[in-house]
């Protein structure tokens, strides 16, 4: 038990600062200690931001390994390039200091066993901040689901549907990392949103796991086409080729029976979507028309109309709001993405603090990051099938797990 | 050129019962002389249909043969079980008799090559009845493409998104095929919807062609269910095994570099959707949400406006009407399935009666049926891709056809 962290953070591009400005600054459960980033006008924007609020100003580091060393840390986040999570959440491990990372993919499934391994051999806790997992009708989905409102689960697919085009391509200045990936790889580079919420909710290393995978990219059309029309663009990246597939589609197969079908959208013209969709014997919820569909509630002649059930999703929150979410709205919704980053950060400490163990835990991480990579094997082997490890060497038929019942999944 | 054809049509189930009574009937250019059904009942309610009109009454058969036999038939429309299709239709080709087969799959990539070969041996035309290819949206959003408003097409997606619970339970008593093909096969045992529209969109064997896919299976629950919870169905039915898994997704790469991602969704409660959508570098159409989403329209802040384009492609209609459909509307929409049948039919007896190619050819019907056997062979082997054959062995990089504007896809 501990009234507060003392934490250092690793990482100050948009999302790093955003998540300390608006999530854990504001927060009386943590005190900012160091703030690090090789960038140094990075970390002193970093530092800005925790003085500009009035809190004593963190120390300010350009590498990681010294804020691991610091003795006054005790939880590190690490908001980094996509490169860099497993290897700091790993040091971090080592150093005995519990550790939350920012959501990305794995370049090797070696890194993932690395990271279970290490979690394994010392005991200090590892967790990826999936905001996804607090969305407020994935949980309304889950909630319904785990009354049996959707009978026997046996489908369910969503993805990153966003147009990042502007992100990528002006990411040479903006020393984004996403740029880089987007050139050199081509694989399924961002799953867990939507794969973390439909993996909680198909009980992925609770009783169920991830057995299989397919793949396969679209061409390469959107950032070539965006930096062409685009006078703002980099002219120069015309030369270039990307790699990086426009749609990727992954077929995921689980020990139950279950399938997954995730979708990387994020360089063609949409809208955004997660299209997080679930499918039982008894109904549907479905994010694209925030649609429930439920047996009970409908008769042959709903099954044509189609327009009838668009939005009346709304309608089932009043009954069937997560736990979670009913409490949050209480209290009052904060922050960023529609409340979701203060609600999984808030999981992290309170973990922490309160000696839980974490909701989203080390399998979870091990088991969803390793998507990019085995996605990258099925595309460039022609979509063949590749098996997905076990990482919990056959625990995830049974799991005992200490988790808040305020922030479980 | 003829002024009408006599036809010989044979299978009538519900499917050909209503065609016969709402699209052939009542049409000046087809003269009914002979129907053929192996259940006698079947065939008296067909012969009733065409006498209850008013016209003579045509012959009856219970052989198919003798209905390709008959001198006095010129053309033969199929409507038979999907196991009958390619053998019926190469009889008839093989009797020089133009032919039309309702849609189904096929059961093996041998009976396609029969069918092209077939063809190519007699040179009598087959055509697959393909409606959905004169779906309006399918059409409005095929118009835009060939308009550039697109951009370049990278993916598309499309399925059968359609509850036959009860058509396949029921079906014991009611002789339906479908109820021995889930029971004994798991594969995408219905492709050509939406298959068949985004190949006309995508220039499949006209410029571009499949080249490989994967499928994948749900397990198989949703039957098993709803014959458990449902008080009319056959109880006998829950010691079997239904093999067909609930969803199928198939994942199919093209030589363009494009993907298609195919749903079958039929063993699970929803409403209807055929869920087309295509997605280019310069915009996108949704069926779910029946929406265009053009760059060119579009600002930032739309991105995340979610529900603000629900319903929009209403609008677009005013300006890219498909001309088939600007036709269609002003001579008056006839028949089911919100006028489609109407179409693909007039399309077939248009191309005999005036010496066209049919917009939807024999390699057209070998590659979509194809999708069948060849998911079902990738299911079985655990997702594993699946060479898609070129059918037109090289032809679909440059192909001639005269087809009638009037139904050009």
């Amino acid at each position: 038990m501990k009234e507060k962290i003392k934490l250092g953070m690793i990482g100050f591009g948009g999302r790093g600062r955003g998540i300390l400005k608006d999530i854990l600054v504001p927060r009386d459960t943590v005190e900012v200690v160091a703030v690090c980033d090789v960038y140094e006008d990075r970390a002193k924007q970093a530092c800005d931001i925790v003085t500009d609020a009035g809190k004593p100003a963190p120390k300010i580091y350009l590498d990681y390994k010294e804020v691991i060393a610091d003795e006054d840390v005790d939880t590190v986040i690490i908001t980094t390039s996509w490169e860099n999570h497993i290897n700091l959440a790993c040091e971090c491990m080592e150093a005995g200091k519990p550790v939350g990372v920012e959501v990305g993919g794995a370049y090797s499934i070696d890194d993932c066993w690395k990271l279970v391994r290490t979690y394994e051999r010392t005991g200090t806790k590892c967790m990826i901040l999936e905001n996804c997992c607090y969305g407020r009708y994935e949980l309304l989905t889950t909630n319904m689901v785990r009354k049996g409102l959707l009978g026997k689960i046996v489908h369910c697919s969503g993805g990153y549907c966003h147009d990042l085009r502007d992100e990528i391509t002006f990411g040479r200045e903006n020393r984004h990392y996403r740029l880089r990936n987007y050139l050199n790889r081509n694989c399924e580079n961002y799953p867990t949103h939507e794969l973390g919420p439909i993996a909680k909710l198909l009980g992925i290393n609770d009783g169920n796991r991830m057995v299989s995978l397919t793949s396969t990219a679209s061409k390469a059309e959107g950032l070539y086409d965006y930096i062409a029309q685009n006078e703002k663009a980099d002219k120069s990246l015309l030369d270039r080729t990307f790699n990086q597939g426009d749609i990727v589609t992954t077929v995921i197969k689980c020990a139950g029976g279950e399938t997954i079908v995730l979708t990387l959208d994020t360089t063609l013209p949409r809208f955004y979507s997660r299209g997080f969709t679930v499918r039982g014997t008894r109904g549907m919820y479905e994010e694209a028309t925030n649609s429930v569909f439920l047996e009970r509630d409908t008769t042959e002649s709903d099954h044509f109309n189609w327009k009838a059930h668009w939005g009346n999703a709304e309608e089932y929150l009043k009954e069937h709001e997560h736990p979670i979410w009913k409490d949050y709205l209480e209290e009052g919704v904060i922050g960023g993405h529609d409340g979701i980053d203060w609600l999984v950060y808030g999981a992290f400490i309170d973990a922490i603090c309160n000696d839980y163990d974490f909701p989203i835990d080390v399998y979870d991480m091990a088991a969803w990051m390793a998507i990019t990579t085995l996605s990258e094997e099925s595309i460039a082997c022609g979509s063949k099938p590749v098996a997905i490890p076990d990482f919990t060497n056959g625990m995830w038929i049974e799991r005992n797990k200490n988790i808040n019942p305020k922030y479980a999944l």
